[in-house]
C-alpha cells in the first residue's frame, strides 16, 4: 500500500505491505511513475520512525450525496436519478492521526465514513468502462460534516468546507474488490456504521464517468463516494475511526476551535 | 495591472499601466514580492507579443450567491442573512480570450458577471477590519452556469464546475475603490448586466471574513463577489463580455463541445 510521510523534514512516498512494520521509500513523483509497480529506491524505514499524512495531496476534492441505499432510507430520501456532486477544498485534508477541529460555527458535528477513490492521472471524458485504468488506488475518508449549516444553507459548501473536514488515509491500497468491502465508522471504540460498498447507488466506474463529463480530475484527486447509513454526531474529545476491509483504519480525534 | 502572460513557452507575471501597450516583466513569486510596489526586472515587452493568461491560478475559487440587491429582486429571492458560499474548482478557471465550452449536458448556459477579489497571503480567521491587508487585487470573472443543472440537482456544484467555466481576467488591479464600481455585461456587444459594486448585500470584507471563518484561502485564490440584475442565456458562437470600471474587460466567446 502506498503512503505519504515526513522523516527528517522531507516529505515522501512509500511502499508498505501488509503486517511489514516497514516502509519502502518511493522517489519521486509517484504519478508518473506508477505504472504495475513503484520504483523503489531500496531504502527501509521502520513504520515506528515517520510522521504519517494524507497519503495523497488532492486539488480538490469531489464528494456524492446519497450514494448508499441504506442512507438514503434512513434520512428518506429519495434515490437520486444522477450522481449527486459537491466539492470539498484541498485545504480541508489531514491525515490519520492528525485533528478535526469542531468549528465554533456549528452546533452539531457529524461524522460520515466513506470509501474514497485516488485518480492516477488526467481523466475528462471517461467512460464508465476505462475508468478502472485512472483509479491509483482507494483509501478510507471522513466527510466531516456541520449538520446545522448544510440544513441552514441549502447548499453544503459551508458545512463541509471546514479546514480538517476531510481526514484521508492511512494508505492507499491499489488493487480491491471495491463491489464488496465492509465499510465500518466507529466513535470511541463503538460502532456507528457497518455496511457495505455494495449498498452503493451508482458504482464507481459510474461515478468516474459522471465526474469527469463536467470537470477534469488531476493525479491525486479524489472521490468521496457517498456515506452508508448511521451517521451521526460527535462531540470534541470523541475519537472517529474508519475501516475499511483492504484498507486499513483512518483515525482522528475531534478537538474544539481553540 | 498585473498580468500573467506565456512567451516563448514560458509563464511569467507582468506589470501595465494604463494605456501603456507594454508588459513590464516580473520575475519569482509575484505573491512574495509584491509589498508596496512589484519587483521588476526592468525587461519590456509590447502586449501585442505575449500570450495573455488568466492573472492568477487559484487552488480554489469560492463563490458568493444572491450578493446583489439587484439580481435578489430579479429572480424573486430573499436576501440571505450570511454569505452563501459555494465552489468551483480550479480546473474550471480560463483567461480572458479563451473559450468557454457548451458542454452536451445543458439546454441553458447563462452568464454572470462579477467582481473577483485575488487574495495576496495566506488567511484565515480574518476579521473584516483587517481584510483589505489579504487582498492582492481585483479582476473581472464570470461565474458560467448550466442553469438547468442548478435547478435539476438542488446542489450548484455540478452546474457551475464545468471546465471553462470560470474566465478571469484580463488584468489584477491592485487599488480600487471597491465599494463603488460600474459592472457591464455585455452579450454580442449589448448591455445585459449594468450595475454597481454598492449593490452587494455583504461588503469584500465581509465576505473575507465569513470565508476565513471557514476555510483557509491561499494566495491566488479566488472569491467571486456574486452577479448583479440582467442573467440570461447564451448560445454557441456568442462574446460574451464583463467591463469593470477600473480594471478592464474580460471577454469569452462561447463554442460548442466537439
Amino acid at each position: 500500500m502506498i503512503i505519504r510521510f515526513e522523516r527528517n523534514g522531507k516529505i515522501k512516498h512509500g511502499w508498505t505491505v501488509a503486517e511489514d512494520q516497514k516502509v519502502r521509500v518511493i522517489e519521486g513523483d509517484i504519478y508518473k511513475q506508477l505504472t504495475a509497480k513503484p520504483i523503489m529506491t531500496g531504502l527501509e524505514l521502520p513504520l515506528s520512525e515517520v510522521s504519517m499524512l494524507s497519503p495523497c495531496t488532492p486539488s480538490k476534492v469531489v464528494c456524492i450525496g446519497v450514494n448508499y441505499k441504506d442512507h438514503a432510507a434512513e434520512v428518506g430520501l429519495e434515490l437520486p436519478k444522477e450522481p449527486l456532486m459537491f466539492l470539498k477544498p484541498s485545504t480541508a485534508v489531514i491525515g490519520s492521526g492528525e485533528e478535526i477541529v469542531y468549528p465554533k460555527l456549528t452546533e452539531n458535528l457529524h461524522y460520515e465514513g466513506e470509501l474514497a477513490v485516488v485518480i492516477k492521472k488526467v481523466a475528462k471524458n471517461v467512460k464508465a468502462e476505462e475508468a478502472e485504468d485512472y483509479i491509483l488506488g482507494f483509501t478510507c475518508a471522513l466527510d466531516v460534516t456541520a449538520r446545522d449549516l448544510q440544513f441552514q444553507d441549502g447548499q453544503w459548501t459551508r458545512a463541509k468546507s471546514f479546514d480538517t473536514f476531510c481526514p484521508l488515509g492511512p494508505a492507499i491500497a491499489p488493487k480491491l474488490d471495491y463491489q464488496d468491502l465492509r465499510i465500518v465508522t466507529r466513535v470511541n471504540g463503538e460502532i456507528r456504521q457497518d455496511s457495505n460498498t455494495n449498498q452503493m447507488v451508482f458504482g464507481i466506474p459510474r461515478l468516474i464517468e459522471a465526474v469527469t463529463e463536467v470537470m477534469t480530475l488531476l493525479p491525486g484527486d479524489v472521490i468521496l463516494t457517498g456515506t452508508p447509513a448511521g451517521v451521526g454526531s460527535v462531540q470534541p474529545g470523541d475519537e472517529i475511526s474508519v475501516t475499511i476491509e483492504g484498507i486499513g483504519t483512518l483515525t482522528n480525534r475531534v478537538v474544539s476551535e481553540s
